[in-house]
């Protein structure tokens, strides 16, 4: 890397994942769209093709309407060329294919079982945990080997154990988790201030949070605009509005197929106090089974949706259809900000500016009431080659029994797949609150989700089960 | 006091609630079975005539069969006179009475709400700590007041809040509670140790635990016998025992309608790895109130019982006719041991034994992932004039789920009853486990109960509701 | 106060101790000098008519070449008034007058100790504390009463203690003491990075440290420019430079008489490793007498200066002098900035920008190896009306002696003095580092200092000394 | 083992260091002397033949006046076959010889360091700490390897850093370290019994206490027999006795050289008002090197003594001639009980009694406010196969600059030594409150006494000294 006044050029970024059809084009976006760092992309996929045609895509967004700047694009065969001389890492993958997710999600509807994701929690998040701890084993000893000073961004769910398998690995790794959720209730405040107070148009990074507990299943316990504490602002909205909040269309694409209308945040805030701040989907997994997740009819009453693993195919084969188009230069690739910090958390680490963000990171003492070295969620302040998490303060009496489960479960859960033990990642699966069927039912269900993914379990002796 | 030569003489123990039948003659029995201590024993009781007719029977207990020593009772009619000079203070009340009982236990069953007991936790433990917690902010000004130095213990439930009580009022208070549900699980490892390795006759107390958590709610992570760890034996009788066990009679009187099958435990056991350490009866209280407690039926099939308050109003009318009895002469005293501990712990406190058992006693860092300052179960050191908490560790990751959810409502059901904050105890019903309606069906709820005991709840503004 | 767009007007800040001439006039220059907020300063001062010549001079700024704002100021006769409606309230007063400080810098050098500065630690801060501490009783009780939810900015040394009081007094106060200390360790960094590679012209905030420890005796585990670690680089420049460094003046004005050469700051890199950050004439004062400051000589050997009272005096009557001729207009008030963060915090928490700085609060844990609730200096982000501590990390092996020391020291002696436990106190005294004479001249020396500044402390017994 | 009724048989117990004369005769008194346990001890020690002849005497123990028991001794060539099989391990072993020891303690004396020990603390801790950690290292490998069940008992100083190493090298190691440092502080306690109270013939653990802090500076911060509180009794002794207290002989005949008047122990209670719980000798050596230890004068003054080699190698000559002896049949192996708690440590560890006593062992928050790891020392409980320790309360404010301090010391030693870096040994040579000297010469004497063992050190790399 070279400093200049004000501006960083010859970075190298590694991307893990790098042939993704979504993820990576926004990334290339926002790269483009800042003046001051320049320098090399390097692709990494399982998918070489994949790598290659985003090779080709990345190249032409160097002359998109709006570059700022100019970033090489370049596809490798192996994950070590990718990483050699890397000064950052983006880890995006998808473990395993829709095939795979589609079991995650839909096995378990059998044993009236329904989850909006399933990515995170539940049966589908602990089996794709499965999947995912043992390649973030090797993505950690691979980086511990090859460029053990770069910094690490993952964007792969479930966020909580990837984190955790990289620190647990490589324990000075210089690494944290990123995540959108807490932007939506920024987003969600100012449309509030907006309708409550008649203050317009504020930008969600205006209005001051501070987030605690574990990715996914966050809380604010403080939310503040300029000197207005948006607690009773909040309260009496949602006394308002007991059936949720109709936000219209979500400024960020990625997002648009899964807008909910709040009413399962409405519900925590009149249930405990505090303002939860994750999606409602995600949120609702990690409650009680019976809470928001009993029936298809429950999930519509409380105004959010059960993501279908179809609804993802199809979307992927129109992105495919993209990507072939913007190779072939039939269509033109074009500028979309992402509204995701990468970028800007990449340019504080550089010293470019000082940040404060929300990151998923191993807990040093930021919670003083969750478990030491279990990962939370956070704000952080990034600045010249620096993250340090901002102390968030404990978790709150009302919501203490919640979160500290939650955070418990994933060490359980964490900790049995660690060590390959079928067993204890059956107990935690029976244990975890979503799987209301009996032991015996949930001993089957466990046993057909695990068959229909054992292509990507060989690590696991199964042959007990 | 006295100290003499291994023993000491001119004690005075203030007994609040001194009125009792049951209790106070089972404390007569074991004080009077010990040659080693002697003096006055202060009966206190808002019932004064039950407290004289104690009087008079304690009395007897200096001339029973077995009496090694001479304890004079005296009723007082105040609470200051029982409590001036006292060395010892025994708290046992019944907060309200058999019919405040009545509608804490079976109000809720409208409601689907099934409970076994009500006095630690659920809808009935709630209010009944609305009638409690006010009453123990009394005895402890009190105690501040008249006998600072003196050693308090608790007997009374909820034992948790009740013990937070004494603490928070009157911080420097030498104060514990005590419970015996963990002898039960003690007796239980014997009973194993005996059927699976043909060693008999151990005593309960050979039997070295390390308990851990809330009261009602134990769990031991340690069991020895020996060089033997009871764990892999435990897991074995488990396994040969599907259905719980038949242990007949259990030795302790008190106890003798409540008997379990400790089937809840084991399935606690197959499910969480962990020895559950109270009776069935309370441990399913604590559970998601699907669980144990969905219907009789599946009470039954867990083969424990839901006490009711009919039976105990049965019992007292027997009772209150012993009393009768007792007193004129008809039926004569007769020493029967109680198998508590409260009379050894005040032997050691005395210097004349080093004792450790289990104790209540707010946090001070002995479990290091629960709340500082929050009333936790655990071993303690009783010594010359001294209690030091064991340092117990950490919950296990696996258990840490449940227990700190526990732990943190009654917290949370504390801090609400503490400022008389009706609508912070309402949100803390509403959220509790076994309150599985519906949140307008959980307002009807505490509302009835509420008016159902209002007549001890005149500290509170209830108005509102 | 009132909102706009980028720009908050009506605000009203209390200045305690607002007759000053120093202090006052600087934070005039930065007040006048940003253009997005205004408002009124009510100055407070036991002198009243040394605070109605500051309204008249800080009035005379709104005029002054470059002001970019308008400020009212106006002195007034009570505190109350000066609270009244107060949404920041500035602390800085001299407790009692340079004659009380003559006794604490000067008598204590009768028994061979000497003190550069005297008024955090050693004889000289423990007697200043003892006039301190009760006037901090009474500022916090005045804010808990008239403006609770004013920010409160403590100037006033001894710094660690002030801070103590105000939150010991009211728990709910939102209060921090600032230090300009670590920002002359930063430009030392920053001509470091000069001379050693060339860089030139860093700005002091672009030097990203991580402060940690008790303020005037704080260390930096973190120094980073860029991607450059500062750590080797300084290592480097004390090995070249075993005599310390000429840094020629201070650009603050403030510090001017109270250059070193930052010898002993190398020092104790030689021997621990770890970069402190203070001035020498602070941290001399925090380490064992002996090392630093057994004799005048071994001060000049070391090359930073014993500040002497006289000298305070004779720079006071210039500036008395001054404040004649600027009340007069025979001179003209000129806007000279300080370099403080003061009006920059006040900005952050109007919401104004994002500002990370250090400051000393209790330690919620943001420390975890220091006790809980100790006053500790580290860094913070200041939001919209929001002030939180970043997690600093423990303090390090190789200094927690020192430091856990210090920090101890400080609790110690105000727990004594905060009793007017004259027994503790002297107790505390006599432990200090720097008291190296025996008990029995440490308790002549007491008592002589006590005696010479006894007319600010009537509030302590002081018969039995 | 078995268990039979109240009585274990065929124990091994495997004694490193088992060619002792010293200790060694003393465990033969003690194991004979008690009628419950029965087996066999293997003698290990780089001098085989020593251990030989510890065999013979040892043998004869079971025929000795007064013997109840029966322990069948028997000297091994290898670790290896001590270890085979054992429950128990023993390590009390001399790091080298008494000229390694001549040169820990009388080198610095050049310098003007005087140490009455010089094998805990200070440079002969120090650099005796350099030949014993890497031995220790070897122990606690072998026992990982051999028998990792077995319980470790360890008597070697530095008592601190090599249970460190223990747990450092093998975590599931269960160990302790044993130190009788605070007995002779009961006992001193019971003498004041006697003479303020005329309490007589009280055994020195009826005194209960509180031991909390670092092995050889441990602080009592409870002292109680029956009701009575030990410290306002204590107070009062020590006013009554600046001079400290005449003892006559200790009946413990290993400590008979090394008597000291107290006057240290009454001094910091003087300074601190808490109760120092080691030997003068010991706790000189933790202090400022110029409050106890600045002269042989200002020793004699104090009333303890500087032990010197030469009086350990005759102490030595003449042990080798009475071994010789018992070997011979010329003299008979005579019971002499010892005081030590070991044997009754193991008798607790198998079931037969309880035993609250004082144990080194890491701090997993028995002390909350020193480092989590750092090895402490306060009580604990052993049972049936467990030793929990006891929560010990935070260190008291008044000492904790003095504790946290020497816990901070000695961790870094550890890090030091076991990382073989010998710049950071040096530094925290350097830096020990002992090393008085300039940094120059600390260099001197760190080479010369680095060079006097070199035998001992060839696993660091000494060339750049």
């Amino acid at each position: 890397m070279k400093f200049l006044d004000k501006k960083v050029t010859d970075i190298k970024i590694a991307y893990i994942g790098g042939g993704s059809r979504g993820w990576a084009w926004g990334l290339m976006s926002d790269l483009v769209s800042v003046d001051d760092i320049s320098g090399e992309v390097a692709l990494y996929d399982i998918d070489y093709e994949a790598a290659c045609k985003n090779e080709i895509i990345g190249n032409k967004f160097n002359n998109a309407e709006g570059a700022k700047t100019v970033w090489n694009y370049k596809a490798t065969k192996t994950i070590t060329e990718a990483l050699t001389g890397a000064d950052f890492v983006i880890i995006s993958i998808l473990p395993g294919t829709f095939d795979e997710m589609h079991s995650d999600v839909h096995t378990p509807e059998k044993y009236g079982i329904y989850q909006p994701v399933g990515d995170s929690t539940g049966p589908g998040g602990i089996v794709r945990a499965m999947r995912t701890i043992p390649m973030y084993e090797y993505i950690a000893e691979n980086i511990k080997e090859t460029c053990p000073n770069a910094w690490v961004i993952n964007y792969t769910n479930p966020m909580t154990l990837c984190v955790k398998t990289l620190f647990d690995v490589f324990p000075g790794i210089k690494a944290f988790g990123c995540c959108h959720e807490v932007f939506g209730t920024q987003k969600l405040l100012a449309k509030i201030l907006d309708e409550e107070c008649g203050i317009k148009n504020v930008e969600r990074d205006k209005i001051k949070v501070n987030p605690i507990a574990v990715n996914h299943f966050t809380w604010l316990t403080q939310a503040k605009y300029n000197d207005i504490d948006l607690y009773p602002i909040y309260k009496k909205y949602c006394e308002e509005h007991p059936d949720g909040v109709d936000k219209g269309a979500d400024n960020n694409w990625m997002n648009s197929a899964f807008a909910c209308a709040d009413k399962v945040k409405f519900d925590l805030f009149k249930k405990y106090g505090y303002i939860a701040a994750a999606g409602d989907r995600h949120l609702a997994e990690f409650c009680e089974g019976k809470w928001y997740l009993e029936s298809p009819e429950r999930v519509k009453e409380m105004r959010f949706a059960l993501t279908t693993v179809d609804f993802r195919k199809k979307q992927l084969k129109a992105r495919l259809e993209k990507c072939e188009k913007l190779v072939s230069g039939e269509k033109e690739v074009k500028i979309e900000l992402t509204g995701e910090e990468g970028v800007n958390q990449i340019r504080a680490l550089l010293g470019l500016h000082d940040l404060v963000t929300n990151v998923n990171i191993p807990n040093y003492g930021q919670i003083p009431n969750l478990p030491l070295g279990a990962v939370v969620e956070t704000n952080a302040i990034f600045r010249s080659d620096s993250l340090d998490p901002v102390f968030a303060g404990p978790i709150p009496t009302e919501i203490y029994p919640l979160v500290s489960r939650v955070c418990a479960e994933q060490e359980a859960v964490y900790k049995a797949i660690s060590k390959r033990d079928v067993d204890a990642i059956f107990m935690a699966f029976a244990n975890d609150p979503l799987v209301t069927c009996s032991l015996d039912d949930s001993k089957k269900l466990f046993k057909e989700m695990v068959e229909n993914t054992k292509e990507y379990l060989d690590m696991f002796d199964l042959s007990n089960l």
